[in-house]
């Protein structure tokens, strides 16, 4: 560990005297959104990044620069703080309840974090609680592995305990052979793993609700979420719902959220992702995906489709203050991700293709990162939402859905797909 | 001028390679929530601030400190940027005649600018365009101003030609003689002057549009602006109509608004602040105020009001990019102003007061500044919209102006008017 951080862009006049501040670890598209909140909040969002061009250190005042990994530079940066934050799970849970021993608020607290650090944790957590969770087990053997074949009928989903998400740290294996030897590779390399029964899905939603840490919760309308290669590619607020089984799941769901953010003691925003499956007599049922304790992909609408964005509201929750209302300003919203073309990034320039979109959809609402191309990677999001007084029919939820994409393609393409330009 | 200016905050590395930068000239609430607006879109506004704690320079990454009447600081801040522009008018125009000279896309441009800066050039003008003006004329001597009592009947305005706000550089004297010796006494010290037949207010208005360089034009509703002292306390969009006489002048004051903005070349934001009084029959019409060429403060509400606030339609508009949408998101938004409290600022924190306003209002939208409490100032504004779907009946409008008043109120003074608290 260092003695002496190097935090030489830290600029302590950027704050308002007597206005909160909220120090963030992490320096990504989720930190940046929350200083964006921030500005208009009167707070200081003071950061912890990795580089003063990264995307949240771009857009804010009170930068500082270090290693989230070194417990002098957490410590320091955490001073005088009125909440420590996140926007990623990684900072080491020993540093977190150092500070707290210290008396430095930090939200969400780790006995929280942890469920959204390691799968098996929060799997065994939620069977406790009674929420619904696939079949799954602890795998520290390639005889476990194969014994989870057998006792699934080959329905396997081998995940790493920590560090996976947007569709890393995820296996599917094609058969026993295959489960044993990823297993044992694996294992070899000292990943700590799991299982758990792959599920025929019919769709992902997404439950979101923000907590604070005197208990008021308030919840976001629950969205479908369209994943493409094991990334959030679209949401959709609300979820359509098509008959009154899928009513009944969605309003379970967002009552599930509320459940686990009190009963694991969530502050800040929770995300639970969500399978819509099928139940034996066919019926829609909901098991529970993953958990993240911060903004999260899915709540990206709320900017542009709800009264009290998760930025904001985020922010409110950590601080401890009145959340805000989480009403719609529209019928519909559908976000839809900009993600780096793999096929390599257009000539035009980025801003031109914002362009193109602004031309043909002045409702488009473009949100970017400061982010460089690279394949796959979220540079940014559209929001798009019916206009006032428009009613949710599935004709226009679907025509929204198809400009969200639209938009976003061009973004990422500079062609428009039903255009063949 | 110096040769080096102290631009020791700069952080070049503060933008995404290949996205615009704008150069903004000032560091107030302005610019602070241009920088918020240009975080969603990817781009750098770099700020050229008196001081790294003023409210914008608070919220910027790329502060670059200095004086905007050294004419070597303007050029170095302005060097690479794709638009300069200002939260402010009191830029010397002959710094940005140098500019545009030099290359530099300055928007909007000093042609158009003398109209927001110079109050007899800009009647001038718009009596030659045929746009509504009181009888005015230049003052020049005392038996100028006497004239100008004489033939009004005493219904004189004396105002300075350049920088008053807010009330301030406007004077209604009461007797021929007090107009004299205020002329007198003003000339003496230097004071450009003007004067105005006074009008008998009914209510103001405020007409807002983008204008691009390219000539795309967008407008939002007209509000109504309610001032307290002359300084806005409340706009309510979109103004209320009572009779077919406002709906006319709404109407009108919409067309004005455009027509102004093309006649004068005006690009990025312009507000024409407009009184509605009566005409010899009776009759509702309106005459122009004054013009402002930015963001304006009887535009805040369109922060949470309208898919695209005036804060990135200003950017957009500057850069020559297709402009967003202005349809408003709710059926009515009112906007009231937070200004210091003349008998003291209250021991209650700022934040704890928020809380209060949060607790009563769960849709009220808090903007701050960033700012200290003086008597009067400008701190911060808060913006509450009738729920989706609520109709904008007369009582349901009353009632949202009246919230809007109460939780402006309770962030200056800790006290609910209502509740004697």
């Amino acid at each position: 560990m260092s003695d002496e951080p190097d935090l030489h862009l830290s600029r302590p006049e950027a704050h308002a005297p007597g206005m909160p501040l909220v120090t963030v670890i992490g320096d990504g598209q989720l930190a940046r959104m929350m200083q964006q909140s921030g500005i208009g909040l009167g707070l200081t969002v003071r950061l912890l990044a990795g580089s003063g061009g990264s995307s949240a250190a771009q857009a804010t005042g009170d930068v500082w620069l270090g290693d989230y990994t070194d417990e002098n530079v957490v410590r320091a940066v955490s001073d005088g703080a009125d909440a420590v934050t996140f926007d990623h799970e990684h900072v080491p849970n020993r540093f977190l309840e150092d500070l707290i021993a210290a008396g430095v608020n930090v939200q969400p607290r780790p006995s929280a974090l942890i469920n959204a650090q390691d799968k098996l944790v929060m799997r065994r957590r939620l069977r406790e609680l009674g929420a619904p969770v696939p079949p799954f087990a602890e795998i520290l053997s390639v005889a476990d592995g194969e014994g989870f074949w057998d006792a699934t009928d080959g329905a396997v989903c081998l995940k790493t305990r920590r560090g996976g998400y947007d569709g890393k740290g995820v296996w599917f294996p094609a058969t026993r052979r295959e489960t044993a030897s990823l297993v044992a590779e694996l294992l070899d390399r000292g990943v700590p793993l799991m299982a758990e029964k792959k599920v025929r899905l019919v769709r992902e939603l997404s439950a979101m609700v923000a907590r604070t840490p005197s208990g008021q919760t308030e919840s976001w309308p629950v969205v479908e979420s369209v994943q493409r290669d094991g990334v959030c590619s679209l949401a959709v607020a609300p979820a359509p719902v098509a008959t009154d089984g899928q009513a009944r799941v969605v309003a379970q769901a967002h009552t599930l959220a509320r459940d686990i953010a009190a009963e694991l003691g969530v502050t800040g925003v929770l995300a639970v992702e969500l399978f819509e499956t099928l139940d034996e007599a066919g019926e829609p049922e909901i098991i529970v995906n993953e958990l993240a304790m911060r903004p999260h992909n899915t709540g990206h609408w709320t900017q542009d489709g709800c009264v009290t964005s998760q930025f904001e509201q985020h922010l409110r929750a950590v601080l401890d203050r009145p959340l805000g209302s989480t009403a719609m300003t529209s019928t519909t919203t559908v976000m839809a991700n900009i993600l780096g073309d793999p096929d390599g990034d257009p000539e035009m320039p980025t801003a031109r293709r914002m362009d193109e979109v602004w031309r043909r959809y002045p409702t488009a609402k473009i949100h970017l990162y400061g982010k460089q191309w690279r394949p796959g990677r979220k540079i940014g999001h559209v929001n798009i939402s019916l206009p006032t007084g428009t009613a949710a029919t599935p004709v226009n939820v679907e025509n929204l859905r198809r400009d969200a994409e639209l938009a976003a393609g061009f973004l990422v393409t500079a062609t428009w797909k039903d255009r063949g330009e």
